[in-house]
């Protein structure tokens, strides 16, 4: 399953990299089944995705950031986010991925995870018990060296207050804008933790954003929890929304819950 | 001139691709002449710049964050900050640069500015009076478009918090840690501001770290003032340091400040 994943997730990559250089990647195409507008490059990486799992008779279902659930009769489901990043792909910065997960009813069903860095090129893989790679090599958390982690964070004009505080307690901190790979960089223990608090229900995460990228940093000795400490879990559901904590070590948890 | 900064900055990026992938990038060797360790990759680039200076009889001192100011007995000074943003290569954020700027005395005195994106390989090019190019492209600011700018901002242990209320007036932001390309995101009309404000002065942005990125977003019709709305000026001098903010359109610094 991961090769196959592997090669859809490198057909999304080469039809992105085949966009002419004045292709509008922020042109609104319709509504998405989320709720949110479809950029075109949503557009163009789900159709290639979709086109895929027809042609290589992939047997899973599908849930999509803009299809929303296709129930093609399977037991598993494929959860896609064509394009995670949408928005630094349009502002130009260089961190967006394609996100491919597979597995059963809700995040801790997922399986098997397959991430590509559509900038660097890196490639991100886990299966449930296996462990996650990153370009072939093991990825793992890192042990909290200090009482200041080092931050990745959510911020944008829905942001909890609580952030803030976050903030001032952290070592370092950025804010880029693309979930998946934020996570990613939390598993390969180069950040301490991310954290992600938004004021309103609608802006929380969803199992699309995050689906591939919970069981890397899983599999990598991490964990993701709600914002009361409890394992995260989210069914494979468009509608359910969380904020969240993700972290390494888990003596993180107790500083920044 | 251009053209021998273009071969510099080229020559950083195959010291920097060269490094073994277990180089540790964030070994720190010795105090630099800013007050900050200089880490290994800061080293190397350095090492490679100071070469090339000499080897090719460039006819101008040199400031840099890491030796300070060594005066060569001539008019001009080349400005370098030999990665800018060497925390964002050592976390594995896909963004950093070499920065390099000759002029005479101060930010306002800077002729010619070359920054080269270490991952991206995206070239930014300016000469005063002249405009400033991306990959042979002509740059321009974007009009505001709404009363909720785009923002780019510093955070971190020592930020103003003032920065919080800009989040909150603010439709998208990201704090990515590199100055150089942030600035380089406004003036491609990316975003609409840059807002950079700590609280300990010491934290403050220096001439090295911004001295090729304020022409280009001058040069692509955008302005960088200090906190209090004065156009930013600051002495070939490491001691000097300042807040800011840089903006493509007039509007957003009567909406910011």
């Amino acid at each position: 399953m991961l090769k196959e994943l592997e090669r859809i997730a490198y057909l999304v990559r080469d039809a992105v990299r085949a966009l002419p250089k004045d292709f509008d990647r922020g042109a609104e195409m319709y509504m998405g089944a989320d709720g949110t507008p479809t950029s075109s490059i949503d557009k163009v990486a789900e159709d290639v995705i979709f086109k895929a799992v027809e042609d290589r008779g992939l047997e899973a279902n599908l849930l999509s950031e803009e299809a929303g659930l296709v129930d093609r009769g399977f037991e598993d489901t494929l959860v896609i986010d064509p394009i995670d990043g949408t928005h630094n792909s349009i502002l130009n910065v260089p961190m967006y991925s394609v996100s491919l997960a597979v597995g059963k009813r809700s995040l801790l069903g997922v399986e098997h995870a397959v991430l590509l860095d559509l900038v660097t090129g890196a490639l991100y893989k886990a299966s449930k018990g296996q462990g996650a790679t990153i370009d072939g090599e093991r990825m793992s958390v890192r042990s909290l060296r200090s009482a200041r982690p080092a931050t990745l964070l959510y911020l944008g004009r829905f942001v909890h207050p609580r952030t803030f505080e976050i903030v001032g307690r952290s070592s370092r901190v950025r804010a880029i804008g693309c979930a998946s790979l934020e996570m990613c960089l939390v598993a390969q223990g180069r950040f301490d933790a991310y954290y992600f608090n938004t004021k309103v229900y609608e802006k929380g995460i969803r199992v699309v954003d995050i689906a591939a990228s919970a069981l890397m940093l899983r599999e990598a000795g991490g964990e993701i929890v709600d914002l009361e400490g409890k394992v995260l879990d989210l069914p494979f559901d468009l509608a359910a929304r969380s904020n969240f904590l993700a972290y390494g070590d888990a003596k993180t948890k107790e500083l920044m819950l």
